[in-house]
């Protein structure tokens, strides 16, 4: 007997898991062809120096890598982003300019699994690339309102997005005379969230040898309490010494989002960097209100050379990426209706009679079927209801329709136990009858 | 620069590809879910030991193994049966019983691409395991017809199922004496399609070792043209020397087949036999009429244990796989409708105004939207409408939203080159405007 056991890090997805997995990723995938966003696909293998590039760092170490039977070093993707790049530089001539694509996969990555990170998880990643405009940055950011406010139902005060623009710090390090450390500064404020203001103070004062200049870059990027966006941004655009190209496009942005109805979903916080030197504008970060522990769902930015490694042709872009297991981790936390419905089929039949062909299950099964009512039908005659009972439940199903020697047909709701008995009519009848009642019991899945 | 390749035997999946290959997932999904079917996924590694077993033979070449960097023997799966044996062992306490699962994902081989065969490629698994009767295996039969009705829109004579049952075959070896060559003897008759009749009974003759024998089995697997189902099995019984459990369970599929009115798609054809040892029962095969070369497109059988391996509960079973990568290639040949719709959106949104803030725009595709309708936005103030139409024709994008200078917007339709232009009134107005255009137009995605 083999241990039937999966590698650390590694997990299964479960019926409970996955049916709310799917549903997620579908609402996504819905939003992002509403928005004209394409989908795609890549190798989870491919060749370890397309991957790498010149190699090196901390992300060589992470990767699944190996020399595969005809001794080519391969590896397995560890995120969608280099694979969208090699992507779009392979097939220049095939692809629309701008493109707008979407990548919902896996990746996997050999870092040390702790809670909540897994060696193989998803990315969900949309760009739009090929255009450097206000417009473009806007619409990533409308489209990441647009799928907040599905998977909240609406609720606006589930989720804040905070954007900020690389530009505008920098200009602001440069009227201060520290340009030539902005790499270390941006990345030392993106930590703030994990190490605190304090620490990120007093390594300031490290890195700008001067406190006063440390406590100036401490103010920048601290919010005000009640500060609208429109002050925020005069107030950060007299810091950085006036106005620049930075605060025109933040403005041309916010006006946007404004004429869009959602300007007040955006914070502008100059604290959010991102740490990866692969931005170079427009940068931000999605916080959920009821769960800030769990920190950004949905990061990204404006970057100005997507595919430089494989192509010389200059692909400018903007793009986002919902970190999906955590946000799923997270609106299971919030007890989110979106997870709240993990039930393999709306109703459940079942046969006491032990002469039951089936046929009759059967034939009414196909019509509520065609109204899409999701029937399972118990595949063993029954004896004991305890058995059905206990697949109802761990499949989570909510109604159940039994049919007994007597030619009776019952409904119960297994929630509120309630039953609801009738005669066997003609099929028309019966089938109106029994999808009223589901449908009407509101119950069944969205 | 390095050269933006991908793997011999892997490939890129385009929108064009990647856009029908997930709507016919979905339905698919949608499918399994309405039979109550749940889906679940497992890890793309897992254990060398776990998915091999006692390890060996042909499967063991074509595997992607390696020894990741904790120092574990590892492999990337090869199909998705082996994982679920190992998670219905490993979830024994959690799944219901029976358990009906689905599975669509990804498995890798490193055996040699050819035309059409590729190192990763889609399986599309779905099961009833915990049950050995004839309405489990009915089920999965007539899910199989709910798929591929749905897939060909109705047309029930694109598609056709062959199924025979393993037991009937042995009862019919044994009656003639040959039994104990039972194993060679189903996986000969087993490449009949590929390799041809006369080359089997070639091969039969040296097996058995007696003509006749041969004959009579070439003739227990052809097909009499224009005989019944009921004939067949009746002849078949016959010919196996009497009524047995097979031909009674074939007899009780039929007959559930028939109630629900789907008998018709069912041929009942000794030759299908399936190689692998692993069925025990029910075999399957579903052939396309316009596409015979292409072999089977969906197959599967009974087995009557699956996670002997992991476990000692005994898990009698019945499923399906269907070979997704094929059967799109097949609807590609056969120029499916299915496939015909590649559009990112019904409708792109232009705007030949220099001064145009979007505004207008993104408020009117804001509101169609809501009613389901794509609404791509041409990123970019057009100076040419060349690129837009190459935008528009590499996106199959159907219709374009043209805003020009004077406040005057005109509809055209890509394909008849028919224009409607109208002046801009009211919001409400202007977006039912649009919406019944564009939905009239009937070229909008199901």
């Amino acid at each position: 007997m083999i241990e039937p056991a999966v590698l650390k890090g590694f997990r299964d997805s479960l019926p409970c898991d996955e049916i709310p997995k799917r549903r997620l990723i579908r609402k996504l995938e819905d939003i992002f062809s509403l928005y004209g966003f394409s989908p795609i696909d890549t190798p989870a293998l491919e060749y370890t120096s397309v991957l790498l590039g010149k190699g090196g760092g901390e992300t060589d170490k992470q990767i699944f890598r190996f020399t595969d039977n005809g001794g080519r070093e391969v590896a397995m993707r560890f995120d969608l982003t280099v694979p969208f790049a090699r992507f779009t530089a392979g097939h220049a001539n095939e692809l629309s300019r701008p493109f707008k694509r979407y990548h919902i996969n896996k990746v996997w990555r050999g870092e040390n699994p702790q809670k909540g990170r897994y060696r193989e998880f998803y990315q969900c990643d949309f760009d739009i690339v090929g255009v450097d405009n206000a417009y473009a940055d806007w619409e990533i950011l409308s489209t990441m309102a647009f799928c907040f406010r599905t998977i909240f139902e609406g609720d606006e005060s589930a989720f804040r997005f905070h954007i900020s623009h690389r530009g505008l710090f920098n200009s602001f390090l440069s009227h201060i005379g520290l340009s030539e450390r902005s790499v270390d500064i941006l990345r030392l404020v993106d930590k703030i969230r994990k190490i605190g203001r304090d620490e990120v103070h007093r390594q300031l004062a490290e890195i700008a040898a001067d406190e006063t200049k440390a406590g100036l870059i401490l103010s920048f990027v601290s919010p005000v309490e009640g500060e609208s966006f429109s002050h925020t941004l005069s107030r950060l655009t007299e810091l950085a010494g006036g106005s620049c190209e930075a605060s025109e496009r933040l403005g041309e942005i916010y006006s946007l989002l404004c004429s869009e109805g959602i300007g007040e979903l955006f914070t502008l916080d100059a604290s959010i960097t991102r740490g990866l030197d692969y931005y170079t504008g427009l940068v931000y970060e999605t916080f959920l209100t009821g769960c800030p522990s769990i920190g950004s769902v949905c990061s990204g930015g404006r970057y100005n050379n997507l595919a430089s490694l494989y192509t010389k042709e200059n692909l400018p872009g903007v793009g986002s990426s919902i970190g999906l297991d955590r946000l799923l981790a997270a609106l299971e936390d919030l007890k989110s209706p979106l997870l709240a419905q993990k039930q393999s089929a709306d109703v459940l039949f079942v046969s006491e009679d032990k002469k039951a062909s089936f046929a009759f299950e059967s034939r009414i099964a196909g019509r509520l079927r065609e109204k899409g009512i999701k029937c399972d039908i118990y595949p063993i005659q029954v004896k004991k209801m305890k058995s059905v009972y206990d697949y109802s439940d761990r499949n989570h199903i909510p109604m159940i329709l039994i049919w007994n020697w007597k030619g009776e047909v019952s409904l119960k709701d297994t929630a509120s136990q309630e039953v609801h008995s009738f005669g066997i009519a003609d099929d028309e009848v019966i089938t109106g009858e029994i999808s009223d009642r589901i449908q009407r019991s509101s119950r069944i899945q969205a």
